[in-house]
């Protein structure tokens, strides 16, 4: 399909696409897609002023009933779900089948907030007291604020949106500005939900096109309850502390540098699939890549032999075409990245295999994803890369091998392949990996949306999707009730007055 | 009893009170109680080496076995209860009753997380794979950082310290400058709980004496997972940002500035009552004391009246003698702030009953609690002052009262006197109070130790003692297990090497 | 619309409808529905093989996929509203407002088993034992047979239902012989659901038609794990035991005696449309239905006069005609039923107002509803006697007046109409109602489905829908594994070999 | 010790010793312990009219202070320890370091459910309607009856009573006819902390001295809200259908017929030791002792001549020796029963090795623990004989041995020895054990007392001790409050008078 095929599909426009400052160029061929107005600080300022009308008719709304638009917005994706993956594809260069498995995401975590709309269980306590009763009730937490990045352009939106609207907060999201379009498109097809939907407020999804400026604005601002940040450890660095000086509450997605152990025990043959999937799938691109590798004496040179075949015939080209599993990276500087740690990783002693051009596939930045045999887990190896280079280093004791998972600044996704279970159960014990995620006989991806997404460490501490990550949109209050017709005090303090 | 033999019986030493430069003065008299011996920013980096090292063997003793020590601090502090309340009112100032009011929080504390100790509940999750299986485990999270306040010398620390042990990480203890004493005595209890436990590492708790310099060792150490600190939110708002730079946890419980609604069908009497407990108690110096009353048209005359006549004949004094209600405040600048605020309350139209100092009490600064009616919610009035100052205002509907009530920069506690339970039910509701705590006809005291106590906005957003409040003190881990023989990818992805 | 074309809407054809020996007629004019062939018990006991064979497969699949086929299920039921409702409507007489009813609560089920299907959570528990973990995991059951009442042809069949299937158990459902029609047309609506699915196994769905002798195969059969049964306290006293016996599993939604009290301070305007609500809706055949008034002796005169005012102009007639509040009896025997009870009722001191055949209607067992003035609690009170008779005593303390609510065997459900939050709550308490369910200024209906539905007494103590009824759908089993080098034992027990 | 300093020890007197009917004798010696009074049925009936009593005045004590009853007693079980783990011996023939260890189970409950009495958890649940919140409690749910069995006189009681003693419920125990007692001595060591506890009421524990006929009462009676019957499967088909007739609530814990499935991968050393302990312990008369092994063909010579050589050394004689292993059967009877099941094994197949009398203890009924290796799971090996005999049988496929461990009647227990975690988390699949029970690498005992305690099938359902098994003292009551000034309806109905 043609880009413009792709971009009228998804329902995008010559108003959309034209006559602004931000061009968006697609990593598959380079070709521009549009150039996109931008919204200056006073639009955002406006988007917060009408998200805070929009939180105080919405949080009144009846949480089953904000569960229903977020069924309707399920539906429309799943009307639409070949035509937003293609976009994805189109705007960000992962392979159309993991576009189509971020929309598959959304309707997931529609289908999972649907249910949690009447799930949003407080506690009732029993209290010391006579004739008292206690109980903790969450609320409505007020405008999120949701930062997403390009790797990912719709999926991560989605986990915080599902929950955010059911738990009654409208949402401002800024998308990475080298994605826009994905963002719009979805935006176009929450709207087609609201108007089955029929009686929702103004501006409970809002999109801010455009850069830095927009993050501060989001960041800064009182009314702007939660920031919802994914992105690099850096970006982290600067909106942590700015939320945090104004009492904000925010969900901090940051950097990973993930790593799987191989055992001697191990299934190579799965462990071969899972480790191409996960350090080349979306270029490596993924803040669950796989970037490190810790196998065994035992087992290392049969395992590297087989995953050097492997890389040796991927099929690197145009991601939307069938049977391509390695698209482009990104941009110039990701391709120049990845040629800085390639170099940096071989002065600190590192053999690299692959790295190079892609031949034949022009237009992007197509490379040969890397293999790099390293003696110890040096600066480049604790630095993450988002590039597909897979660093490969060896152990003798499952301690050791713990050790070096755990030795990055970073905690997002960590595995372990071995069919020992005392060896699993370890590494999924506090004596094991220090990870958010620990995954056993997969790769590092991320766990379904039933389970909680996100990192320790310099990932930042947050937490997505499944378990009670919904808790982050709401804020929680206890309350006392006393229908006793006396004034007991807590703790048996007697004062009479 | 004098105050040498309450510093002796709370085993406080010569050695322990004499040959530093920080010197401790009670309030009640200004007696000097001991000149201290402060620690240095490296004797709390040795602290922190010390209590990182406790953690990782302390985090490998199975939760239960963790329980047990806390269940022999309970009974520790079951029999040092008298010894370590007296040294509390001597310390702080506040009145007996209440004194011992703290030490039973801290045992009820040590209960709960003895019982918690065998529920530190994960989830198992059902998988969208075959062959997988889910599950979300917690672990402990590393040292804890505990910086408490004057006016809570010891229940704040037991609500952080019983759950953190319990969870597996050391403690180190920044008690107040001011109530340094009542820190050191509750370790020393804690050490004999150690010794009947037998194997404990060292270092599971450690009390940093000293000033900023040491909070700042603290909030800026990597090696500090979490810092937990009750105090003012100026102080909270230079511990967030550090903290979430280097991407630690923080539990805050800062400022409040209380209010209660008393609605025409309020059973007065008990109002009298709570109001009077809540606005005077601590002397005005708790974080849940009550600063704002929000009255009634219909009732406001008859409140005020019987709330002035409370007022005349409230016993001040020394807070160890039996039946005093008001003891004195913490120092010369409380006192100060106090004269200020009640100035610049007449500046914004306020009439002030009371506020004076108060007669026949020498040695501290005793005042007479004081009531400001005030026409407006003016700046002072949205001003937290940590002293016995109640203004009170008044409302026509109930909408209005909870517009007044939320209208604050703080979030801790409020409470309604209605027995409407269409009033009480909306104050409890999305449309009702902002703050964390919202109690219905009980004033704004935090909840049991069985709910969650904190608060929103500049109140800092933490929560501590019951619920699931112990998810603070460890890390959330979440595991995929893949015991098939097969790799299928989530989301239905397809990736074929 | 004529019977036949709702018949044919709900895509029940002549082959369904001929043929047979159970005639099914129409409660609205008595008209012969159909004569349906009924199974045998060879006919059930195959089913319960096939659905064995389901469950050997279907426990397999995936939770979060099972979901799936439910949502999927969902949609169908969206689609299919108007035409099931007006077929309830049909078999069993009530107004279509209260069919469509039905059918909504079908669709919220749905949704919220869908969100359940990836939060069938058990728990992740710390040991008390170095190297080992603890684990409470919940397994699909087996077989469930769900037996239903004519009075809710569908609604609690959905609630089983929806739930069974996600946690991973096939269905047996025996309807009412009243109203089979319903429940074939249901299953119809399943099986497209079932062909968009996919891949399913045969007999997740399997209605057998007939009388006692089918529940009796099922009760007695150690192939159905699980009966969830809703009808009479006689037909509980049967099946329980016989379940019982066997070591099977029972959901049990047997009689209700629903009473309202209504204190001085109610909103005697909403109490009146909630009296009437649920003492005539479904011609008071709903276990919900309100049985008893107890009335405070202030407000008994106004209340019962205004009652008296809506009693006598209530619309009674045809069911699907727009604006009827009251259908049908069910058949001649509940009318009997009926007859006698307000004999009873007299002869033990009653004071009937209305009870008689209803003018003008014909066809149908048409009557008037009925007020009962009585001055105890006698036996015919304490009788759940299904029609639309409501007892109104008198009460002048709220403790009397729970004493009366709770007086009787049945334990469904309860509430009151207060204002005052210090009755409202005490009869929400331990000292209060002792029903399964217990509302506030709402009339006795059930929860929403995110509540648990049932009751105690010889209510029979089951729950169904919302909270963590699903758990009555799956085994539970504790896990602790043992992943260190060594063996040790709980409670510290040696034993050397 | 003597016999007589450990009863008076116990603080028995000879009051409770002599002039009864019931003859108590040592299965250590056959000595006559005491000849106690036994209660009629009248007794009984008062026992339940005094419980009824103390259930209104209890169930308004707030669930904390229930919790600090249960703290005191824990306290003096601590102090008692020894004395009583010495009767439990003494009276039924356990090894003193299994008498010990059910005291401490005992305390252990104690712990865990003081804290528990904060953590009645209920849910407050978002309701659908405006104006409207749900809510969930748990209220006491009245008098329970505990019946206990000899092999466990004493901490299987002590689950069940610390848990009903915090959720409200006083409780009636009777204990089994051969260990009276131990019972009446836990008796004597709670009054002691209600004593210091100050104003209980009386009758929250009442101990039942005689047989069937004090339980026929107590499953009969309505006043008794719960029955927790620990015993015989023939005894829960009795027990079971009773309790259901009259719509009580049941907590069966019936047979066991536990097996451990050895895989080849299993560490044999560890294998050996937990072979050994539970299936000897107790001298098998465990409901969670070890009754078949089902050990793969690779390791079956192996592990068998292994445990041949350990059998053939077991310290066998008086329990309250220092290193004895192997005590006494409980009685004649059970000796029988032994000598019975060995034959009728043989006559199936099998080859005995062991299972004579053994030489040189004379006084009770001490047996060599058999080993029987029999090809195929006979009837006898599908039989639970309270006795210690091991059937070993061989499989070839993980499939196979699963199908082999599931299919008995019964479904407590059950564990797999094995390093490879594909077939551990098979096991503990849906598609795995079916018992309520599964472990990894340790024997099939039971989980400590955070997990629930209970299994499937004929093992009766029940669940005690951790997880949420407290709900089964307690009633659920769902609450819908609406706070509103309108009365809308659920599910959209209209319905206008």
């Amino acid at each position: 399909m043609a880009h413009k095929e792709i971009l009228a599909a998804a329902l995008l426009t010559d108003a959309d696409l034209t006559g602004g400052a931000l061009e968006v160029n697609s990593p598959i061929d380079g070709a521009l897609l549009g150039s996109l107005a931008t919204h200056s600080v006073s639009d955002v300022q406006a988007m917060i002023a009408q998200a805070k009308s929009a939180f105080n008719a919405w949080k009144l709304v009846p949480a089953p009933r904000r569960g229903e638009l977020i069924r309707l917005f399920g539906e429309e994706l799943r009307t639409a779900k070949e035509e937003l993956g293609a976009l994805v594809t189109l705007e960000c260069g992962k392979i159309l089948q993991e576009g189509l498995g971020e929309v598959q995401e959304m309707i997931d975590i529609c289908d999972l907030a649907v249910g949690q709309s009447r799930q949003l269980f407080g506690l009732t306590i029993a209290s010391e007291r006579p004739g008292h009763t206690m109980r903790e009730t969450w609320h409505p937490l007020g405008v999120a604020g949701v930062i997403t990045a390009f790797n990912f352009p719709v999926a991560p939106f989605a986990w915080n949106f599902a929950l955010a609207i059911v738990c009654g907060d409208p949402v401002i999201w800024k998308p990475s500005e080298k994605t826009p379009l994905s963002a719009i498109a979805t935006a176009r097809i929450f709207e087609k939900a609201v108007k089955r939907f029929g009686e929702a407020p103004e501006g409970l999804l809002q999109v801010a096109i455009g850069g830095g400026e927009i993050g501060e604005v989001l960041t800064t601002s009182r009314d702007v309850a939660l920031i919802s940040a994914t992105g690099s450890t850096r970006m982290g660095k600067i909106v942590g502390p700015k939320v945090a000086e104004r009492f904000g509450k925010t969900v901090l997605e940051l950097g990973g540098n993930n790593a799987m152990i191989v055992a001697p025990s191990a299934d190579l043959e799965n462990a071969v699939r899972a480790i191409v999937f996960s350090a080349v799938g979306t270029c490596g691109q993924r803040c669950t890549s796989l970037r490190r590798l810790i196998v065994h004496a035992d087992v290392r040179e049969e395992l590297v032999e087989r995953l050097k075949g492997v890389y040796a015939k991927l099929p690197i080209g145009d991601p939307l075409a069938h049977g391509t599993l390695v698209g482009p990276l990104i941009d110039a500087d990701a391709n120049t990245s990845m040629k800085k740690a390639l170099e940096q990783a071989k002065a600190e002693g590192g053999t690299v295999t692959g790295g190079g051009k892609a031949e034949g596939v022009t237009g992007g930045y197509y490379v040969h994803p890397a293999i790099v045999e390293i003696p110890r887990q040096t600066d480049i190896v604790r630095h993450e890369t988002f590039a597909p280079i897979l660093y490969v280093m060896t152990y003798r004791t499952l301690e050791e091998a713990i050790i070096l998972q755990n030795d990055v600044p970073q905690g997002l996704s960590s595995c372990i392949f071995s069919t020992d279970v005392r060896e699993t159960e370890i590494f999924l014990s506090a004596a094991g990996s220090d990870c958010g995620i620990a995954n056993v006989n997969i790769g590092p991806s991320g766990a379904e949306i039933g389970g909680a997404f996100g990192g320790e460490k310099e990932t930042g501490g947050g937490r997505e999707s499944g378990s009670d990550a919904w808790k982050a949109y709401m804020r929680r209050q206890t309350n006392t009730v006393n229908y006793s017709r006396e004034l007991p005090l807590a703790q048996g303090i007697k004062f009479e007055i």
